[in-house]
């Protein structure tokens, strides 16, 4: 999923989401950032966020609770909930798990998810014990007030006027525990107690090791649901995308495609190329000689290069969209191989590919 | 003819540029920006400035002047040309009528204006008068040099060998002399003396009444060549393109679609809209109800204030897209008009509802 903080995919316009090239069928937005602006009231009085934006596919939001621990001001955390500052404008805010629900019942997306508390990636057992319980706790009421919302949606025609409060939301839960494992067990056990239509893994890539990622992959996705979509939250680049696919993940998001194409990095089927490297002043080749997308069949590295040094923002418009066509190409590339039973192999060949180094 | 400065219309893609939508068929590119930044030889390098944008269509490319006198720093007229330092990076360099139509033919534009000299809009008679003369001497050595690089570039077949000196580059003259008529009149005798494949009006729109460009443009464009086309530069607003079509002027070339749209401002058929006025934060209308452009299709001006208030660079595309679809839409219909013996009914109604303001 292409990462749409503030109800847009940086620097991407939704004709080229939906292009036959992208092909993007689900975006992320961000409550924190939807909540605090425009508001959830202005989106609902736009029709919800699918109207608000102009985009008719699916949208995932997040909880709102990540943002909150990485930009909110002045946090206190109790059982109630969290009381923060805005990074905008320093009003004080009170996050707690009904009122993520009612953001997230207003923005109308498809996939809601329960508030979480994320441990640091190196928490002690005790603390990320206890993240792992308030989570759990959450994620009752989470349930609770989301159900009520659906209903009340569902009952007073909501479904029907608009978007909005369409009474099919689905609610994810999410497994925490840092990279304890016996604690992401307990955490998975009474998350699928509760009963969501998906299950996440949160709380990682957030400062731990790459090997306690995929250990804590490895070991918790083939024992989720199997029924059910298991998401891995916030991750990653190509390389975790088919090393997490190859230990039972389904779905993934992401900002490292939009973010670094707008700081001059592209993804390629060769590893990262630095447009901002002098060596590419004259180099008539496109990004990746292997991309079939429209900035690869136009564009040259000496242009984009050119763009980046002269702060153009056509530089971060292609080199973004060239990142989201190599991400969404490999995981089209990955289903079929899925679908053909080819995967190890196309999974060796990738990752040999990868780290064969730029031409 | 939206403004390419440094080779990219500022936030849009080429192929927006050539779809049904904009249908964009020249585009202009600044000899200044390009000759500082990639630089002319890194651009001859890369096969001339349409292979190294990745753009078919044409392209006109200014002489680099105008931004000499107002970019440049430390400059130093004299007869041979001016010498001044790259606001870029302090570099000495030196511009004069032979290095213009150098760096221009490495560029391969289609349309190559002379080297001018532009007096400001409220000149004395004295000044405006040393200005176009030395304009008219500057056209005699750009016609030269222009002439001689064209030859080369058929004798050494480089005509074929790639798009950049392509021998077919056509040559447009400039008249001067400020807001003084007999001095644009001297001007005109001069340059058409000499001959060129179509002539412009340089020095208008810049610091001058209003009422005194269109003085000028009405008696000068109607005795200019009538079978070459006849160039207003660096003009203007909807209603000055409509007001100096229906005084003969045939071409313009304006950064007001593009750079209004990143200051959020939208060029509409009932005026301008400023996209940061609060009223906008719940309205769920396009910006231009009677425009069919593809933002005005999808997105709200609610949408719309919110990119701009986040500072989205979405913003900034989108009111680029819609203000350059409004220009290039404006001017087909003046050509229609035009064609089917309409104009002054059309012009007529086009300014009092550009005049009716926003809804």
């Amino acid at each position: 999923m292409p990462v749409g903080t503030v109800g847009t995919v940086k620097g991407t316009r939704f004709e080229a989401l939906e292009s036959e090239e992208l092909d993007a069928r689900i975006i992320l937005g961000n409550t924190y950032h939807l909540w605090l602006r425009p508001g959830a009231e202005t989106v609902a009085a736009c029709g919800g966020l699918h109207k608000f934006m102009g985009w008719d596919r699916a949208i995932l939001t997040d909880s709102g609770g990540f943002q909150v621990w990485s930009l909110g001001d002045l946090r206190k955390i109790n059982e109630e909930g969290t009381e923060f500052r805005s990074h905008v404008d320093g009003s004080p805010r009170f996050l707690s798990p009904e009122v993520s629900m009612q953001v997230q019942a207003a923005l109308g997306s498809e996939i809601v998810m329960v508030l979480d508390k994320c441990a640091p990636g190196d928490a002690e057992h005790d603390v990320a014990r206890e993240s792992m319980l308030l989570t759990a706790r959450w994620a009752a009421r989470s349930r609770a007030r989301f159900d009520a919302l659906q209903k009340e949606g569902a009952d007073t025609g909501r479904l029907e006027e608009r978007d909005g409060l369409s009474g099919a939301q689905a609610l994810f839960g999410i497994v925490q525990g840092a990279s304890h494992l016996n604690l992401r067990r307990e955490s998975l056990a009474r998350t699928a107690e509760i009963g969501f239509d998906g299950y996440a893994i949160g709380g990682l890539s957030v400062g731990e090791e790459k090997s306690v990622m995929y250990e804590v992959v490895e070991r918790i996705a083939p024992v989720m649901p199997k029924e059910k979509p298991r998401y891995l939250m916030g991750v990653g680049t190509p390389e975790d995308l088919i090393e997490c696919v190859g230990r039972g993940v389904d779905m993934f998001d992401c900002v490292l495609p939009t973010r670094n194409g707008r700081t001059g990095q592209a993804f390629t089927s060769r590893g990262k190329l630095n447009i901002k490297n002098a060596r590419y002043a004259r180099d008539t080749r496109p990004l990746d000689a292997d991309c079939a997308c429209s900035v690869c069949r136009r564009h040259s590295r000496a242009y984009l290069r050119h763009l980046y040094a002269t702060g153009e923002m056509l530089a971060s418009i292609l080199l973004t969209h060239h990142n989201l066509a190599f991400f969404l190409d490999t995981m089209r590339r990955v289903r079929q191989a899925i679908r053909s039973g080819d995967f190890t192999r196309f999974r060796q060949e990738f990752i040999e590919r990868i780290n064969s180094g730029i031409e």
